[in-house]
């Protein structure tokens, strides 16, 4: 229940210029007497890297990178399957081959590279009471007495902005730190090297773990522009379905929302990152309103997505040698909320219960997507990996090489509903996932890790305890595994009704250091003890992605804007090359008057542009017309890089260019970034300076217009 | 609480012919549909390396080994005492170096070769209900349903026997196979090649970790010939202390105590393995009497043992230069049960009480050993590590090499009890302890290796739990470790009387697999998931000792028996060289009427005459006398090797040899072993042989007098 713990604490609003100081100002440095040994503060350890325990180790290359995520798999997940399903003296065909010396082979017929090892998760502060993040609607800070702490067992969102990042953050952070800055993950900065990426899960894809690589986001729980609205509840029973329904107040930060001129929801922002593919669940969250009007549904498609929503037929037959679109963006999402388990749920019992029950076995879920259609199709995780891996060897990018991540997502979920079968069913799933990728990719070139972003709650004892609820499995080897449950902070009621008890999920998840196992070039990065951080660099290591922050910087070095001027006269900006950065802020000031006439919302680190991963930003601003005769001066900045790219133009509407076929529009003036080397060491130096600008403008500044980001 | 339901569910005796024969029936095969995946039937794993992962991979040479083990240390023990001592973010000083790729140089100032993995832990059967092992009083099978399955959860003592002696076996089983045959175990073998030996522990000497280095017992409890008794509470309140106090009928299985012809509890077979160094606590156990009425530690003192009793002082003042003892065997119990913890221990409470106690911080416990005494000493587990390496490396044996085991046994005892500041105490005494030892050896020739014998209860949670006890910690760094318990199968009433608690003592192994990290030549073969048994392929690899059962059985192949005459007339035979073997039996027959005129009792596998490990073991016949002009032949039989050595001798008293200064004793006849490469396949075929010998013998075979086993 830790999930709707923090959410339903977390403050949302965070739109002050007030607000902005407390953000950052160095608070977590000065007076706060919490340091973590090892030479480390609470501070150091929250910056990107900052949490690394293996820094000095280098990174052989690999083409490509698989990272299978068993979400809540700790050893006892690992051990309780591996005991039901083939005997406790069997293996798993995947799951236990990565890591295993001399048990894989490359193409060559040479043993594969393996490595395991653990690596320890716990993140930093918490967003529902860290004085340097939020303030609440009466501008009081929360919780400030545990700000900046370190928290020793952490959710899926920081442990998985964690290896998707970097950086060490607070549950509930989705790539950001415990400031709120948005931190480049693994797929932002694949895309930026042009290798293909994909993103596979059974949960919602707008899940923390799944969304870790397709968004940054305050809160966990922002999954789209109405936050978890499914897009067809009048919720707020005013006879329509619109904007209005949907409870994105309770799940966003409210300044990240597109409609207060931030850079969007989870699901908003996972069209802008645009993985070459998508799969999991969570279609009924795309049936929410976009700031278009239109539903996100219609915006992947608009946006040259090929989408796929609850039908394993279609997404069976998607083709991944089509003609002319192997490189077409694929969003298959099968279901509306998480994927159906391939178990029947099995409710942990108390001690008497359990012992009178006596051993269970499992049986198959009608509705798991791994069982097969009319049609003979099926879309277990293992069908959905096979599906990634041939869409991204087929697509052109991957000669570059490609980053896959897979996710085993309801490990955890039937760990929390304490739910043996459950758990059971879906490591299966992610051991079988592991299988299929072991037969189509060469270890020589391809480096496979398999991990877990926390571990949970169930345990292997002797006999059903006393204190727990607890479940008896008959193994597949004819012994007993007793599995219990008792890590949750109030009475299970699932334990009785079991109706409610799978759907509330009440157990915790635990703090302990976990495996982690590799085969292939650079897998003995993950030997010994490191942190979760460093799987981010032996990832982006092995891929030769910009690591350091510096590195990452010099990613918008190249950045360009281009003011143009549609036919009918509207003026926009095309943003390229800053690839550094996740955000963009800007401003259109008029030279004479040096009034902002139009200006990014940048009073939060979420606010503002968001960048399309690789691609073009477009800038519209809207009803702005230049006066004949004036000129201006837009700039435009990345968050991340702090570099600017600033262009002059006139307002005389004759100075178009004309470009053939557009009538009176086409491109007015271009400019690239002139400082690529400014030193601005932190983003948060220049969020600050911007923010002291919009203050500075006084009047002037509550009268721009925040921008209102569209893509064609 | 594991521990106590198996022992009081035991069986003790195991006397008649018909219970033999069960035992070597070949049942465990026979109707019974219990199989394991992975190929292997369950009498497949519970033969002599049967349950090894890494069978195929070889192994480099080491020429000492150190094996850590922290006692139920699984990665929650390890996370949570991490994160209370050094903080979240910080590092053991010895734990998390083993196994760190680049963390530890060899003494040639290169990176020691370094290896991190996980290994399984189950266990088989069980001696309570095991149809294999026991009859009870009445002569009935006990439990047999359940006879000859996998068990998932396993206890210390068939953890232990699985990586000292290569064997998978039942829970209670103390280097016995599910059959209760003798396995021999890494000191055994060690010293068969010459090696020096040590074995520390902070438990009881004679507590299933430390057992497992020396001796063989098919009982844990079987700590002396009069079980647990303490040798000074007159139990039977006769008024005397005496052999017919304590409780061994309880505790051992009749027919092993020497008093029945049994090879001796483990405290006297302790005395036959004779390790160069033996530390730990226990020592109240050596007040108990052996056959001869001498106390143990008269017993060890009589064969040579440099002895230490409860004195730090006189611990700490063991010279390992000493002049012409550098080959003394040490035997330094320092306390009369278990060792006392570093920290005062901190009850598990309810989660209303937790909350309103609070964050706790550990206090140093006054009669910890690791404190000064008052001239100056201390025996922490550091101080005891330093003082085995200093003897070994002093001892002469050590030219060839040294295996030592250091056990922080404690860590299991505390989380048994669910006392968080007890278990990370420990785990900070054994952290040390390997940082001390890696001060001392080479890593270039010295293999370090750390693991648990299986994981335990406490989980690091978020927030105290509804249903288990939990402790919140300050940690180091500043922050919160929630410690929760919940895996024991009644009310821990330690909970409400920490008096009680704390030495009852409720929770449970858990059977999740582990941990196993080294440094030095050959740590590699640790990566990946290996099985407990494998460690024993590992650590015998390195070292070059005997590993498969064909190369053990080879060790007796220079086995040589000597009839001996005192100068008062007395008939004993000296036997030597049977290194392959744990067990002897013997015949004494009269050639002409072929009547057995003495023999040893043969009725279980843990009956006959304990060998002296690589030493001579003397075979006392008592009143035997000769008939003047009858001839005699003595067969002697490894139990284990089925080799045997055989020696005819005249009953005329003029035939001994006149050796000078020894009156008319004297060798009287020698013989060595003559048929080295009999084909037995299995030892339970040698013990069924003799055992029919012996019921074809008749009425005869009842009055042959059991050996009564003593050396001078």
């Amino acid at each position: 229940m830790a999930f709707k713990k923090v959410v339903s604490g977390a403050v949302a609003a965070l739109t002050s210029v007030a607000a902005l100081g407390a953000l950052t100002a160095p608070a977590l440095a000065a007076g706060n007497p919490t340091y973590a040994l090892n030479g480390k503060t609470v501070e150091q350890l929250s910056v990107h890297g900052g949490a690394q325990r293996l820094a000095a180790l280098g990174n052989p290359g690999a083409k490509n990178v698989i990272l299978f995520i068993g979400d809540g798999m700790g050893d006892s997940e690992i051990t309780a399957a591996r005991n039901y399903l083939h005997g406790v003296n069997g293996s798993f065909a995947g799951l236990d081959k990565l890591g295993q010396p001399g048990a894989l082979l490359t193409g060559d017929n040479t043993a594969a590279e393996a490595g395991s090892g653990q690596y320890t998760t716990f993140s930093l502060g918490n967003s529902s009471n860290d004085s340097l993040m939020a303030k609440d609607k009466d501008g009081k800070l929360a919780g400030s007495k545990t700000a900046g702490v370190i928290t020793p067992v952490t959710d899926s969102s920081a442990s998985g902005s964690g290896w998707s990042t970097g950086t060490k953050t607070y549950n509930n952070a989705v790539d950001v730190d415990v400031k709120g800055n948005p931190q480049l993950n693994l797929i932002e900065l694949a895309k930026a090297k042009g290798l293909a990426t994909g993103n596979v899960t059974t949960a919602e894809i707008q899940d923390a773990t799944p969304a870790v690589l397709e968004s940054h986001s305050t809160e966990r729980a922002c999954y789209g522009p109405q936050g978890k609205w499914d897009g067809k509840t009048d919720t707020n029973g005013d006879g329509k379905l619109d904007a209005s329904d949907g409870n994105q107040s309770k799940n966003c930060l409210a300044d990240q929302l597109k409609v207060n001129g931030g850079i969007g929801s989870i699901s908003e922002q996972l069209l802008d990152t645009r993985a070459d593919v998508t799969i999991g669940g969570g279609s009924k969250y795309f049936n929410q309103l976009g700031l278009d009007g239109k539903t996100l549904w219609q915006q992947a498609a608009d946006r040259g997505f090929l989408t796929v929503e609850n039908d394993v037929d279609k997404f069976a037959g998607i083709d991944a040698q089509a003609t002319g679109k192997k490189d077409q963006p694929v969003l298959a999402l099968l279901g509306g909320g998480n994927l159906p388990t391939q178990f029947n749920p099995t409710p942990a019992l108390t001690q008497a219960a359990t012992e009178k029950r006596g051993p269970v076995e499992c049986s198959v879920n009608d509705a798991w997507l791994g069982n097969k259609t009319a049609a003979g199709n099926s879309a277990s995780l293992a069908d959905m990996t096979n599906k990634a891996i041939d869409l991204l060897q087929a697509n052109p990018k991957s000669s570059k090489g490609f980053f896959l991540q897979v996710e085993g997502a309801s490990i955890d979920k039937q760990d929390h509903a304490a739910n043996a079968c459950g758990q059971i069913g879906e490591t299966d799933d992610l051991d079988k996932a592991i299988a299929a990728a072991l037969k189509k990719v060469d270890l020589k070139d391809t480096l496979v890790i398999v991990t877990a972003d926390h571990a949970h709650t169930s345990q292997i004892v002797g006999e059903p305890p006393y204190y727990a609820l607890s479940t008896i499995l008959k193994n597949a080897d004819g012994s007993q595994t007793v599995i219990s449950y008792g890590t949750a902070t109030g009475e299970d009621k699932g334990a009785e009704n079991p109706e409610v008890g799978y759907t509330a999920g009440g157990m915790e998840h635990t703090g302990t250091q976990l495996r982690i196992a590799a085969s292939g070039p650079g897998a003995s990065r993950v030997d010994g003890l490191t942190d979760q951080t460093d799987n981010f660099y032996t990832i982006a290591g092995a891929l030769g992605l910009a690591t350091t922050t510096d590195q990452q910087k010099g990613l918008s070095d190249g950045g360009k804007v281009a003011v143009n001027k549609s036919d009918d006269g509207k003026y926009s900006a095309d943003v390229t090359g800053f690839n550094g950065d996740a955000v963009l802020s800007y401003q259109l000031v008029d030279d004479a008057s040096k009034k902002v006439v139009a200006a990014s919302n940048d009073t939060t680190p979420v606010s503002g542009v968001r960048v399309a991963t690789a691609a073009t930003t477009t800038l519209d601003f809207g009803d702005f017309t230049p006066a004949e005769g004036a000129k201006y001066t837009l700039t435009v900045t990345g968050r991340q890089s702090g570099k600017s790219a600033s262009v002059s133009f006139p307002g005389a509407s004759g100075s178009a260019d004309k470009t053939p076929g557009k009538g009176n529009g086409g491109t007015v003036a271009q400019g690239g970034v002139t400082k690529p080397n400014a030193p601005l060491g932190k983003t948060g130096a220049t969020i600050l300076g911007l923010a002291v600008l919009v203050l500075a403008l006084g009047a002037a500044a509550l009268t721009v217009r925040f921008a209102k980001f569209g893509r064609r």
